[in-house]
C-alpha cells in the first residue's frame, strides 16, 4: 500500500479488443436476439427458458455448469471447457443425457443461432427431480440445460480502463471441507451478501477469504498479485478457472515467475500491481484493495499479459471457430 | 455406543398420527392432485411451475425458503413460519413483492386448492434477474414462488419405527462463516453428497459435522441426543429449526433437562438414544450412528416426546385450521 498523496501511479493503456456491435447477422428473430436457451431438448428464446420449480438444482442448489465465451467468432479452449464440465458433474454422480458431442452440438448451435461474434454461453447440469415420494438422489433423472446471451463483461469499459475498487470482506467462500472448489457450482449466497458489502463501501467488486482467512476468489473470478515482477496467485479454495490458467500458461512461457500461495489481504494490498482473470472480460487491472491505492493500475506486468492475452485470442490460440448460418 | 451382540435394546411403540388418505376432497382436477404452486402471479399445476433459467434465485442460488406443513387440516406454527421467513429474505437484503397478510393469503389457498388434510408447502424468495447488462443485484427484481403437495415423509414408516441408520460425513456443512445458518437457504450440496455416501454405506441418511467438527445438522433436519435423561442438541451451525425449537418448548415444559452443546460424534454414539426433528415428519427415533447401536431405539424420553408433539398437535396446539372450499 502506498500513501495516497504521494503514489507515483504508473499508467499503462490497456487495448481492450472492439466489441464488434456491428455485427449485422441476426439468424432467428427479435425474440431470440437477448439470448437463446435449450432446454427439455428444446432451442427457445432466454426469456422463455425455464427449469421445474421442483428441481433439486433449485431446491437444493444441486447443480453444476461451466460457462465459456467466443470473442470475434472463435470460441476459446471449448474442449477444455467441455473436460472441465464433465469433471464437474462427474463429482457430483450426475449423469448426462447428452454426449460430450452432443453438448458440443448444442453449443455451437446457440451460439449459430444467435448469430453473436461475442457470447457467452452457459453449460448446466441439474439433479432434476426424483420420482413421488422418493427424496433418493439415485433416483433422479438429471437434466442438462444450456443458455448463449450477447457477451456480457464483468465490468464497464470504464472501470476496466482505471481499473477496479475491490472491497475484500469478512465473508468466507464455501470452503473446500464443504463443496470442492473444483465443481464449478451454484453456491453464491457469500458472493452476493460480498457483493453488497462492496456496494455498500462504493466498491465495484468483491473477494472473499477462504476459512484459512488468505485472499480466496470473487463472483466469477480469480486474482492475481504483481509482486517485484512475480505472480502471486491464490493457492487454493479457489477455482481452478480457465483464464486464471490460460494467465499462468503465459506467464510461463513468456518467461514471468509466478507462485500459487497463500495471499494474505496485507500481501495484496501491498502488491506493485493487482488484476482479476475471468471468462467474461480476460484480465481485468485492480486499482484499490480496500480503499488503498495499489502501485500501479494498470501496471506494466498487467499491461503485457493482457495484451499477450488479447493478441493471442485474436491470432487464434487455442480457439476455434464459430460457425454461423 | 454398546456391543451390538449384547445391547439390550429397549423398544418403545411411537404411535404416528394416522394419515388421512381416505379424505375424498379434492377441489381441482386430477392435474392438480401431485401439487400446487405460485409463481408470476398465478396458480399452476407444480408440474407446470417453472422458474426462469437466468433467476439468479437458480444461477448463484442466491435464494430462500420456509417450509411449512398441515397436518389432520391444521398449520403448525404458520405465524413462526413466517416470521422466520421475512427474518431469512430480510437477511439476504430481498425485498418481498408480497405483504405477509398476502403470502399467508397464497398459503391458505394453495391448501385449499389441493384439498389436503395433511400437505408440505414451501414459501420461496428469489433474487430474479437484473436489467439485461447488469450484474447489480441492487437492481434485481425479486420474486416470489410457493408450492404445496402431499405431505412428504422424511423417512418411510418401517424406518420412522426401527429407527434410522444415520451416518455422520466427514463433510462440513457450509459455515456460519460462509452463509448465516439462519437464513434456510438452499445450499446443499454437501448434504447431497454426504447423501450419497450415507447410501453406499447402506444407511438411510446423512449427518453433516460443523468446521470444528462436532455434529451439525442433516438434510432438512436437526438432531438430539439422549443422554441420562437430559437432551443435547447442537448449538450452532445448525438452522433454528421450527420442530428442534417446538421441542425444546416441550422439554421445559415436562420438566426434561435440554442443553444446547458442542455434540461430538462420540457422543452421540454414546448416546441412551437419539432422535432427530424436522417439518417433514416430527421426531423420528435413531437406531445407529455409523453403524454403532445406541442404547434404545426409540427409547422412553424420545417416546415420551413424540407423544407429547403428536397429541398436542391434534390438540391444536400452536394450530391454525386449514380452510377448504
Amino acid at each position: 500500500m502506498q500513501d495516497l498523496n504521494t503514489a507515483q501511479v504508473e499508467q499503462v493503456t490497456l487495448n481492450f479488443p472492439k466489441r464488434d456491435s456491428e455485427w449485422p447477422y441476426q439468424a432467428l428473430g427479435p425474440a431470440y436476439a437477448a439470448g437463446i436457451a435449450y432446454t427439455d431438448d428444446r432451442y427457445v428464446p432466454v426469456a422463455d427458458a425455464r427449469i421445474s420449480l421442483l428441481d433439486w438444482g433449485f431446491t437444493r442448489s444441486d447443480a453444476c455448469q461451466d460457462t465459456i465465451s467466443v470473442y470475434d467468432g472463435q470460441f476459446f479452449r471449448l474442449e477444455d471447457h467441455l473436460e472441465r464440465f464433465e469433471r464437474s458433474w462427474k463429482s457430483l454422480r450426475l449423469e448426462n443425457p447428452l454426449s460430450r458431442d452432443e453438448v458440443r452440438d448444442v453449443v455451437r448451435k446457440l451460439v449459430a443461432m444467435g448469430g453473436w461474434r461475442d457470447a457467452y454461453i452457459q453449460i448446466i447440469m441439474t439433479r432434476g427431480t426424483p420420482p413421488v415420494g422418493s427424496r433418493d438422489p439415485r433416483l433422479c433423472k438429471n437434466r442438462f440445460h444450456a443458455f448463449a446471451i450477447p457477451y456480457v463483461w464483468i465490468a464497464n469499459p470504464e472501470a476496466q480502463q482505471r481499473g477496479l475498487k475491490v472491497h475484500v470482506s469478512d465473508i468466507c467462500r464455501v470452503p473446500a471441507q464443504s463443496v470442492s472448489p473444483l465443481i464449478k457450482h451454484y453456491h453464491w449466497l457469500d458472493f452476493e451478501m460480498g457483493l453488497f458489502e462492496a456496494l455498500d463501501h462504493g466498491q465495484d467488486t468483491v473477494l472473499l477469504k477462504n476459512i484459512e482467512g488468505y485472499v480466496a476468489e470473487g463472483p466469477g473470478f480469480n486474482v492475481f498479485a504483481v509482486s517485484d515482477g512475480h505472480l502471486l496467485t491464490p493457492r487454493s479454495s479457489a477455482l481452478d478457472g480457465m483464464t486464471r490458467r490460460t494467465v499462468l500458461e503465459i506467464a510461463k512461457e513468456v518467461g514471468i515467475e509466478a507462485a500459487e500461495v497463500d495471499l494474505s489481504v496485507a500481501a495484496l494490498q501491498d502488491a506493485d500491481e493487482a488484476f482479476l482473470t475471468t471468462t467474461a472480460g480476460g484480465l481485468l487491472p485492480i486499482a484499490t484493495v480496500n480503499g488503498a491505492t495499489l502501485g500501479s493500475a494498470p501496471g506494466s506486468v498487467t499491461g503485457r499479459l493482457h495484451g499477450e492475452y488479447w493478441g493471442r485470442r485474436a491470432s487464434g490460440w487455442l480457439s476455434s471457430p464459430a460457425l454461423y448460418w
